[in-house]
């Protein structure tokens, strides 16, 4: 295919993402009663974005939503390290990330992307979407992943079991010897007919909210004392050390010279770091590990 | 040298750094009127160690000082990746390293480190002494350097000129474009008169209260505000973002499967972030910059 048309494709799926960003942060100033800042930004060169950030909200103790499209002269060794051929090649990327971390230590994280990039010729999606909680409830894990099940289910691009494997081996935390949170899905790389991967990818920006908010809903409203929310506070520690030892989307915005605090806007509001806290056998925290492993979560 | 004569001073060297760390243990806590928790361990072939920590004290929202004394089969990517002759060889390390986050934010941060590593017949000292304020003060930046400056005016194995260049070099944030805090000394892979060397650490590890106490002593009661302390929580995320992201010693704790909590005892106890601060110009948060770039800072 030219490089103009998949460039052209850039600025498609570019234009769907800022329109799935509205759609997104409407639903969640609805759901807190607050709202988010919105800060588009443009970099004549580089390209351009918004940042859209909810900080403090009743039910949203922070939450962003970002699109951006932006062109670099070299791919980053974050991505060719794994795609030498592709060393030093000029690309274009648009992405849309999005991070919740609820105020309710019983209302799980969330965080989703999808991206699309394209260098000379090649292109290819990428993306998941996955859920972190510091209580878990096995119902939530299960009407998780049966909604991203659904979703890949409908799309012959896709492959939920093998997506779900990706997710429990990319977010991991290997000196923790535990997954991030329960997981959900994740893909990179994914190539071959444009149009079935549009739509699967389409698509799975529409099963966000689906997944996610039944279980922040229920959650949300929860009683809660000092207890879960220090435990809340020293597992969000754990989502920092995910993101900053381990994340290729975190370390590829450090190296491309984005805006930081654009790239560091899927950080916690809040964390905390203790040393030899141990829960109580049989205690709700203790229990957590229960669902900081792979299992299959399908109802 | 015979790898017995360098083994043997791997034991020399560990018995003064536990005698440092109950030197420096006891004189903070006749400072903070807290008990540090100790917890000594030991896992047969690895090594063994002490942890001394004092979570929420009055002066020190957590200080800790551990030491330890440790053999791996083989020397981690984080070592050998500057050192390719040591490629999979066996190893001895024995190591201090302090962290102290005091609950004032106008108090600083300090950090020590001070290890000597053996692999096979090679050996090395590293180490160094490091300040982080949340708020600028000439005085404090000034005193801190002096006292450093003078204990290597005392050591013809020491290079004050090249340590707190080092150190600037070092304990930077390259996606944030400033230093970690007022730097200090900083040294790796110095080998030469072991004699020399080891007068030169040893006198370095008693440099660090004369260094230190003074400026927590004058900043640890002065009065702040909810202001302040947002301030110290957002700068404090900068600090976790140094030692995940960059500080080599957190990468090979995490790479050799060490006692991952005792890794992370550096960690600050609580941390922020935040989307979009921008301290208000001529404010005192906003005066924290000029202390975070490379300048002389002698008397």
């Amino acid at each position: 295919m030219s490089e103009d048309r998949v460039d052209r494709r850039v600025d498609t799926v570019a234009e769907t993402l800022f329109r799935e960003q509205n759609r997104l942060v409407t639903a969640f100033e609805e759901l807190d009663g607050s709202a988010f800042r919105r800060t588009p930004w443009q970099r004549d060169a580089f390209g351009r974005g918004q940042v859209c950030v909810l900080d403090g909200g009743a039910v949203l103790e922070r939450a962003a939503v970002n699109v951006s499209v932006v062109a670099g002269t070299r791919l980053p060794p974050s991505i060719t390290d794994s795609a030498p051929h592709l060393l030093g090649q000029p690309f274009r990327v648009t992405g849309l990330s999005m991070v919740v971390h609820p105020a309710n230590p019983y209302a799980p994280a969330c965080h989703a992307n999808f991206r699309f990039f394209s260098s000379g010729s090649d292109w290819w999606f990428g993306g998941g979407v996955d859920l972190t909680p510091c209580y878990g409830f096995d119902e939530d894990a299960t009407h998780f992943h049966q909604t991203l099940h659904d979703w890949c289910a409908r799309h012959p691009a896709a492959d939920y079991a093998a997506w779900k494997s990706a997710c429990d081996s990319y977010f991991t935390l290997p000196h923790r010897d535990e997954t991030r949170g329960v997981g959900g899905v994740f893909f990179d790389r994914v190539t071959g007919s444009f149009a079935e991967l549009w739509s699967c990818v389409a698509d799975g920006l529409a099963t966000i909210l689906p997944a996610y908010l039944p279980i922040l809903r229920r959650r949300c409203s929860l009683p809660f004392t000092d207890r879960e929310r220090r435990w809340q506070l020293l597992r969000r520690g754990r989502y920092v050390e995910f993101n900053l030892v381990h994340d290729r989307g975190t370390r590829f915005g450090l190296q491309t010279g984005a805006d930081i605090d654009a790239v560091l806007v899927s950080m916690p509001p809040l964390a905390a770091w203790s040393y030899g806290v141990v829960p109580e056998p049989g205690s709700p925290e203790a229990d957590l590990q229960r669902f900081l492993v792979p299992r299959d979560w399908l109802g």
